[in-house]
């Protein structure tokens, strides 16, 4: 079994990696070969007994789709994009980037298999961000998608691509729409959401951590450990229960910021709670509004995603994946 | 003011230019500039008195869209596609055509709004493709996007861009997804959905016509008439009133086969009636079945989006256009 992960180097892609090369199977098959890319060259795993390739490539640039299809991955995970923010300013970068590079994966691929027959599965990484306000909540499976960044508009074409591909049989896709995933771990970051995991990741450390928006926030989560669970699912499921609606949102945890803190509280006590500061800043608060406050995600959970189903799981989970069971 | 039509020479860019070179009139201004473009080159209208230049094109060509940018229509409407049929069976074509030569125009007209600020309104004609079954009726104006054809992917995509490319205000975008247009002038075609234009048009001038599918099935549809209309006011209305979400299910007649039927009773009498000869095909009618029985329309309505209430309206339009008032 080969697996290749685009965009290796990002969050989901080494948690992934940890787990393929810890022993996680695909479609019931140990990994053995392993090809992981990014634009910054993938660490190498440790104590993997398969082979491993890592390279640094841009799979926008000329050529790049070709030479990693050329090896006929069995999975491609494709988690490869530039973020929301940067996208936003930058509109050539990202449509080149998240739109284009996509493109040139999936027409690789189809390439390749009008040469050969080659169809492997693909796990396509989009985002809640293919919605756009105003928004029910929840949100039904079958609601539109009218995005307000260029990022989730290329997140919502890619999808419709997947479906397409995937109908006419060039390779079997599946589309996985991830919540925002909390608790980030790392350092604090500067993206407009990262507040969401900051409340939480800096207390359990004993530091302070900034809460720019009032605690009736409501938004949509998962764990980490829950988003890599959902890419190993759908690198397994059976493609025939899914139909033609390639594209799924997953299963999260909708909650309110005072809803997090009320299970900070729980998990790690008053003294964590007391590192939050609140700094109102109306123009975080603004763009919160317009996020998605939850999905029903029907169909995800009878297709067997699943997810933390309390913030004190997803902070648990936190402690024993980044923090080594100690809080 | 310079309007300026891509698709020229299909139906509905022949009928939209003699409306305009007839004394309709754009966003208040009369139209004394017209720009034909078609694949093929499109006729000369008669007895305008403004300047025309009628051209042949293929948008998907590098440079022709930078070629129609650069007189800076005031009104751009862009109904330039390949059929359904010949989208699905020429993936690369389709690809080119439907997608690539939209977002050649979004782009051209990007560098020139970069360039100098021009920032035309352009109206886009979608379909009701964009939508694919299960399908539940009626289709509410929130109901995602699921194409089963790539030409439906194609204009579902397009769609997309359009809404992004507005929102950064690089032009003024609305894209019109159009009911299936009945009473299609002209000769029997090929197309699947021919027959529901077939079974009134040819027996309203004393010709038989093939029925391939139940009296059941339920379909949308507008005639040729508010087809232009809806383009006319698409042209004109304030996207203010629409905001951010500029892709709109336009207004139709939801009705049976067998309501069409009746409608020619009424219209046309028993005679006519008599021409409909019954040929089932079980593959059109399970072709049928997946498409769109209806859509409620609400937003285009609110938005001053108008059409027949009666099928005996839409044959009256086309006795009215077509048959000199005559069947």
């Amino acid at each position: 079994m080969h697996a290749l992960i685009i965009g290796a180097a990002g969050m989901v892609g080494r948690k992934l990696t940890d787990r393929l090369t810890g022993g996680a199977r695909l479609q019931g098959a140990a990994v053995d070969r392993l090809s992981l890319v990014d634009v910054i060259t993938p660490d190498a795993p440790e104590g993997f007994s398969g082979s491993v390739q890592c390279l640094q490539a841009d799979l926008s640039d000329a050529g790049t789709a070709d030479k990693l299809v050329a090896k006929r991955p069995d999975v491609i995970f494709h988690f490869a994009a530039i973020v929301s923010g940067e996208a936003e300013k930058d509109f050539e970068k990202g449509y080149r980037i998240n739109l284009d590079g996509t493109r040139a994966l999936f027409e690789a691929i189809r390439h390749a298999n009008l040469a050969d027959g080659y169809r492997p599965r693909v796990v396509f990484a989009s985002s809640i961000a293919v919605v756009g306000a105003p928004l029910p909540y929840p949100i039904p499976d079958d609601f539109h998608t009218t995005p307000l960044t260029s990022y989730g508009t290329q997140k919502a074409i890619c999808e419709l691509l997947l479906s397409d591909y995937s109908r006419h049989g060039f390779f079997d896709g599946i589309g996985i729409r991830l919540p925002t995933i909390c608790i980030r771990p790392g350092k604090p970051n500067a993206a407009a959401s990262g507040f969401f995991s900051n409340i939480l990741r800096e207390p359990l450390v004993g530091q302070e951590a900034v809460l720019p928006v009032p605690e009736t926030i409501r938004h949509w989560h998962t764990s980490p450990r829950s988003a890599v669970g959902f890419m190993l699912h759908a690198a397994d499921i059976d493609l025939d229960l899914v139909g033609p609606r390639r594209n799924l949102s997953m299963p999260g945890l909708s909650a309110t910021v005072g809803e997090q803190i009320e299970a900070l509280r729980r998990v790690a006590g008053e003294k964590a709670v007391a590192l939050i500061r609140r700094e109102p800043d109306a123009m975080i608060t603004k763009m919160c509004e317009g996020w998605a406050p939850g999905f029903e995600a029907n169909r995800a959970r009878s297709l067997g995603f699943t997810t933390e189903d309390s913030f004190d799981a997803i902070i648990q989970a936190h402690i024993e994946d980044e923090l080594e069971g100690v809080s």
